[in-house]
């Protein structure tokens, strides 16, 4: 539907009229993602102050079947937040508080738009910290990583952001607050209402308030690059690091394309060949045994260099060239297309996943880079791809699909950390099965007019 | 309602002649658990051998509205299996085997009947463990923890039930059978289905296979007791070993009376002070580190006596009387009725839980024991009363359900570990607000006619 004049005549009357916008800068701005979907201008864009000015927005959109789509650092790799069916975009950033810090039962409370590296300086001072860390986090809100549950590259250690969601504030569609979860450490009381909106990416409802459980800041951080001649031997090292309880925080996996772009983009000159990241958090000598324990691992897999980053600057520069790998692909091609892919697989098939990438690239024609989230088995990929060949991008579409059908085939998920967004709903009968009614029938019980976030996680 | 006589013969058709029970003595051993709540017996005990057996007994009794209760180990404190109302008890002993150990991906798939001891010593020949420990590990089996999120000693460091449930078989009360989540390690590809039916105590389904993930055994183990003139003294203690994070795998509290209990039981000579017990599980030299830190934080805070058990023998004794207090406490007062309590409270409000308690056994002359899992600030009293003492028990109940009450206040969960069952029903509109109407469309959504363990968690 299209939204008439007295709708967003009421939008305005809500949240003031200097809180809504119809400019085509500010539609297009939210109009797309970071990922290769398609974008699609909202309606309206409105920037809600507070809970109440939600719940009336929705209640309002709920009576009139208008699409509502939550908006927050617009870093999400699937089209989470594309307004494909147009509607209102609910622009989360004025909600960006940082509302409590509980320091003795180490818990904060915000807004969902805290940007995540603010919200880990802010807690700096004080000596803790939110563990999971997404590749975007200078970009990526609290109310984006609920949203997507995501993780990254310290989730070997730590886990996933729904570990750590304790409370959250919801508004349900039809315009109810309700408050899930609870400030002790953990509850069996009732249902895991807080669980089923993590990750549910804005389809069930809008999150206005979340309260997070905090760790304390590692008193000591080590980082390790081990380099090897072959994947087998990198992916044997993986696979012993997790099956004898090595504790490193990060087990990250570059592949020699990957370090081809990170050394071209970060003027390094580190080796181009299977590579492995590690990074430990804990006591001093906790972390050197591990470290030493990492060093007897590398040694029985034949590990060709393994570097300890000794000073806090070298770590800095490796992690970042890390962290930063997909924007390093992406300066190598300038005005091409790059696909992301991010299936999650058993442990014991990931390094199967990555020669089945490179024979794909091969077969195909294809440049694909592949890294990820080796200790999880999480691996990423970037289809490099001409939109204006045709050919070579529906190839690079075709890959993205193999890939993640392969994925399901060892066993494993279409979304390791990503979500499902627009990009990948055709695979969700394929993965869940019957599963999938149960899920459609949860969302027509929260949301049975399909107003929010519409055309997302459903095929 | 009551079976009739075609009822039986149905179910008899389904899971054959012998395993169909309506001998009283069959029926009072599934009549009561481990809890206060008055026993109630079933009107027929089966015990199914397959998902599909289950799947057919669903649909019939759903066809009927004959109420169906899964038994599992009966080792539950809150009445959670009792069939209150009724009905079939599906006991799930004969499912009882590990289907599968894939030790590559660390993951084991049982049936829900396995019980947590004999998993654990299965797992050990190849080195892996399911970390969640509940005090009644020697009879819970996978399917009660599963239902109950069960967790223990060990969730300050491991985190609970749910936080290991991979993949579930699941028969929904229409007979279907679904499965849910994945093999790999983590997934952001839909709602999390999982999470929904852990912790949901039977009353959504019925659970016939679990995938958990599993960590590699620690290497070392170490423990340590640390003994306190105040209460206040051992409280600052937990507050600083969890904000300082100290790398413990539990930090235990015992008051003086349940350590009077546990010496008598155990022939110890424990000092009858508030007393933390710690465990430790990692390398050598990490644990070495945490505990020479623990060291210090006793010693900031006025410890005076900490002892490291440095045999296994030694660390075995003591965790064996910490793990059994509770039967120290049953042993100390013979033909005496024992109400648990399991509340969970955030950190900072641990120690005024404890006291509060302890006004509350002196105000209503009663003796209360407190002891719990400090470094969650999940704390559990037994209180003692003779059923034949009108007036002493009414006042046991009321004290329970004052600390419940508080627990609240602080803003804690009325149940830690042990699940709400029947005994705190009536505290849950109170503990989750609008969010328990949430609850209950989840409910009538997947079992509207309410056949699933009725009468349980809902007010």
């Amino acid at each position: 539907m299209t939204l008439i004049e007295t709708d967003v005549a009421t939008l305005a009357t809500i949240v003031g009229e200097e809180n809504v916008s119809l400019r085509h800068t500010d539609l297009e701005a939210h109009s797309a993602d970071e990922s290769h979907v398609e974008p699609h201008l909202p309606d309206v864009v409105v920037w809600p102050q507070s809970t109440e000015q939600i719940a009336a927005i929705l209640r309002y959109a709920n009576d009139r079947e208008i699409p509502v789509v939550p908006w927050s650092g617009g870093s999400s790799l699937e089209g989470n937040p594309v307004p494909v069916m147009g509607g209102i975009v609910l622009a989360m950033y004025r909600l960006n508080k940082i509302l409590q810090v509980r320091e003795e039962d180490m818990q904060v409370v915000v807004q969902p738009g805290v940007v995540y590296d603010a919200l880990n300086a802010h807690l700096r001072r004080v000596g803790l910290f939110f563990p999971p860390a997404p590749g975007s986090s200078d970009v990526a809100t609290i109310g984006g990583m609920v949203a997507n549950n995501s993780s990254g590259m310290r989730a070997f250690k730590y886990g996933v952001t729904r570990d750590y969601v304790r409370r959250l504030k919801v508004v349900l569609p039809n315009g109810q607050i309700i408050e899930t979860g609870t400030r002790a450490k953990k509850s069996t009381s009732g249902y895991d209402l807080t669980s089923l909106f993590v990750g549910s990416e804005g389809t069930l409802g809008v999150v206005t308030e979340v309260t997070l459980r905090l760790l304390p800041l590692p008193e000591h951080v080590a980082a390790a690059i081990a380099v090897f001649d072959s994947l087998h031997e990198a992916a044997a090292t993986v696979h012993d690091c997790v099956r004898y309880g090595l504790d490193a925080s990060a087990i990250e996996f570059l592949d020699e394309h990957t370090l081809h772009a990170t050394n071209v983009q970060h003027n390094l000159s580190l080796r181009e060949t299977p590579t492995l990241f590690f990074e430990f958090h804990g006591s001093e000598a906790g972390v050197e045994a591990q470290v030493e324990y990492l060093r007897e691992l590398c040694e029985d897999n034949g590990c060709i260099d393994l570097q300890v980053a000794s000073s806090a600057e070298v770590r800095e520069e490796l992690w970042t060239a890390r962290r930063e790998a997909r924007e390093a692909i992406k300066q190598c091609h300038p005005g091409k297309a790059m696909i992301s892919g991010d299936v999650c697989v058993p442990i014991s098939a990931f390094s199967g996943m990555v020669e089945y990438v490179h024979g794909l690239a091969e077969e195909m024609a294809l440049r694909i880079y592949t890294f990820g989230h080796a200790g999880d088995g999480n691996l990423h990929t970037e289809i490099i791809a001409d939109r204006a060949d045709r050919g070579e991008f529906a190839r690079a579409l075709e890959a993205t699909d193999r890939i993640v059908l392969r994925a399901l085939e060892v066993g494993g998920t279409i979304a390791g950390e990503h979500g499902v967004g627009v990009a990948k709903r055709t695979f969700m009968e394929r993965e869940h099965g019957p599963s999938l009614e149960v899920m459609r029938a949860l969302k027509a019980l929260f949301d049975p007019k399909g107003i929010m976030n519409p055309g997302k996680m459903f095929p």
